[in-house]
């Protein structure tokens, strides 16, 4: 299968953190850092009733990602993986994901909260968090499960930047 | 900002829904149904410890979804609302996201379980789902609050496709 997806941006992340090294690696982790998502005009009519949810999923292009290989080292672990079992930032297609807070929405503005993007992220979509659709039990977290202790205050070590 | 960014899938999805009409809306609806991801080979080492995790995250193509429209009637509501307030497959970036249990993995083959994606959906990511990550206390879900007592059992009707 040899085709190819074109996706544009729909708005663009305003973020405190401007390089990888040193941004939080989940917004999870992010401890409430605010930022601003500016929605290009064109889109802005898809935003009605979106301030009725509290966390919205982000989706995004992961622009400062270097070239993807497909076993890696990631944040959390000094041993290697397979790259789809890791959250890293450089992989085939550099999609990322990220829940944030939503706090109040002015025209084509968002303003979130528990950024985990760097400044300048292209945004190629957004939907509303639904604990119904998108919360589940998990009972195994594989590598991550030995790991996860060092989630909180682990920045970007800038590893995968290109 | 004019960019665009090109993506090419990394497999395909096999699914038991042929046509939008009757498929399952979310995976947290869907009972159980098993399918199988076929990863291409060039993409297998990416794999390696993924069989830990008992649930993934699919970022996909909407590859049957017809053109958007900024302000949607969505499966579970007869009211319109913005679109990026919906999850409805019809987006400016048709990208889809479902979380799926993994069951095992064979070689390039995924067995999941809880699809929600129609045959030959053309997968573009595959991330470990971790609540460490991924699980939010929402406390505001809008205009669904009402609405997702529709949702067990609630079936594409076939609005959305192209």
């Amino acid at each position: 299968m040899n085709k190819s997806f074109v996706y544009h941006p729909i708005g663009v992340i305003r973020s405190p953190y401007k390089v990888p090294k040193g941004t939080p690696i989940q917004s999870s982790a992010s401890k409430g850092a605010k930022g601003v998502i500016e929605i290009f005009p064109e889109y802005q009519d898809g935003l009605k009733d979106l301030d009725g949810f509290s966390h919205i999923i982000l989706v995004y292009h992961f622009h400062l990602a270097g070239k993807s290989n497909l076993r890696i080292k990631p944040f959390l672990d000094e041993n290697f993986h397979g790259l789809f079992a890791t959250r890293a930032p450089a992989r085939p297609n550099p999609i990322g994901l990220s829940i944030v807070r939503l706090l109040h929405i002015e025209g084509n503005r968002l303003v979130i909260r528990d950024v985990d993007m760097i400044e300048g992220t292209p945004l190629l979509d957004i939907k509303p968090y639904v604990p119904e659709f998108d919360h589940r039990e998990a009972d195994k977290t594989g590598w991550l499960a030995s790991n996860i202790h060092k989630l909180p205050g682990k920045k970007d070590d800038g590893h995968f930047s290109g």
